[in-house]
């Protein structure tokens, strides 16, 4: 937005020429950018300050990287809506031209610890079903989600089921109805796991939303917790005054 | 919440641990953590797994550092409600027990280059307010943001009123009622201008949360761009179904 970035250290002001390049549309999605060397030439500025650039954008999502075939400019983020009506994941996707899907990975009956116990008002030690899943879009994982759910309100949860919307499940199968949900939201660092999972480096910056899943009767059916992708995903949150 | 973490890295073990120490009270608020010497002996790790585990925690915003003195517990991140019903930040940092202040950095008139002519419907050239504030949280620099108004509608916009609320001054001096918001958040890493603003490192890992305010007409009032840091700030969300 702005333009006069005087004071700026040199590799913000490439990274923002570059930038301003992808967002003018000079640059396209999933075409190869010029190599480290065009960008010195172009800019007058040493191989280190274009690699800084690259590396922030690529962490920032705006361009990837192909082994040993150079930079490309990434598709755009995937936007994520949080408001009041809740449209599920996979509409949300289609709207966007993404193929949606998700992915159970494990699903199994757990005993609460004292934190798990303390959410559902359980005894420590009482089952609670764990569903692990990975969200994508067009094959490239997004979100890598844990939940929680007191296992007699949800017995023999089928895990197939799971693939499409916990929510609807809950309604249909158990006649559970998610009345209100609390997040939040914050910044982590994806630990080897959640990396593993989401095909991302150790430490890279993500989002962690933690959710909390209230019936009407104000008990909670739902916690879970989700790792997105900080370079691929983008929160939409719109307010009504 | 998980226990089994067995495939681990070491600095994920050892951050999780010391993340589970400040989670339960043992270590508090504003109080000092052991050295990493007494973390290596206490863990029977080396001093980079220490370090490596003390800087994330640093990052996401757990610890932080006093030059000279060691690791100190961070106080609890600042809650910033994302939800329908608008409770502005002064009254939001309250309810925390947190002082707020917001300070103008400066107010001008620019010029709408042609992504601003474009979000206002205006011709390029055309006179723009562009507001530069930043808020704190007992002192400590939050967010940092820029705000542009169409000149035409919001003239000798008064910067004092700037640092109660911006919309109560729309409503009450210009009769300009915000009906709408919808807004962007990212990830982004500090240029070095919002780093210098924030009192944080280049490149640190922040949120970015682009605003569109709406009149009930449907015109742009105001779009802004705001920083927060990625390490004090947590962002909550409540929807109803």
């Amino acid at each position: 937005m702005e333009t006069a970035k005087a004071g700026h250290a040199l590799h913000f002001r490439v990274k923002e020429a570059i930038l301003n390049l992808i967002k003018n549309g000079k640059y396209k999605p999933h075409t190869q950018l010029p190599t480290e060397a065009e960008f010195c030439k172009k800019f007058g500025v040493s191989r280190t300050t274009v690699r800084t650039a690259l590396q922030q954008l690529a962490i920032e999502g705006y361009v990837y990287r192909k082994q040993g075939k150079g930079t490309f400019v990434s598709d755009k983020k995937v936007k994520q809506t949080l408001t009041s009506t809740v449209e599920n994941f996979s509409e949300q996707l289609t709207v966007q031209g993404k193929q949606p899907s998700i992915k159970v990975i494990n699903l199994e009956v757990i005993q609460a610890d004292a934190s798990l116990a303390e959410i559902f008002h359980l005894e420590i030690g009482d089952p609670v079903n764990k569903l692990e899943r990975i969200r994508y879009a067009d094959q490239e994982p997004l979100q890598y989600e844990v939940a929680y759910l007191p296992w007699r309100k949800t017995p023999a949860l089928n895990a197939k089921a799971c693939e499409t919307s916990l929510y609807r499940v809950l309604e249909n199968h158990y006649q559970l109805k998610i009345k209100k949900t609390v997040e939040h939201l914050e910044l982590f660092l994806a630990d080897d796991h959640a990396a593993k999972m989401l095909q991302i480096k150790n430490g890279a910056p993500c989002f962690s939303l933690e959710t909390f899943a209230y019936l009407s009767d104000e008990t909670i059916i739902e916690y879970s917790q989700t790792i997105f992708r900080g370079d691929r995903v983008n929160f939409v949150i719109e307010r009504n005054y």
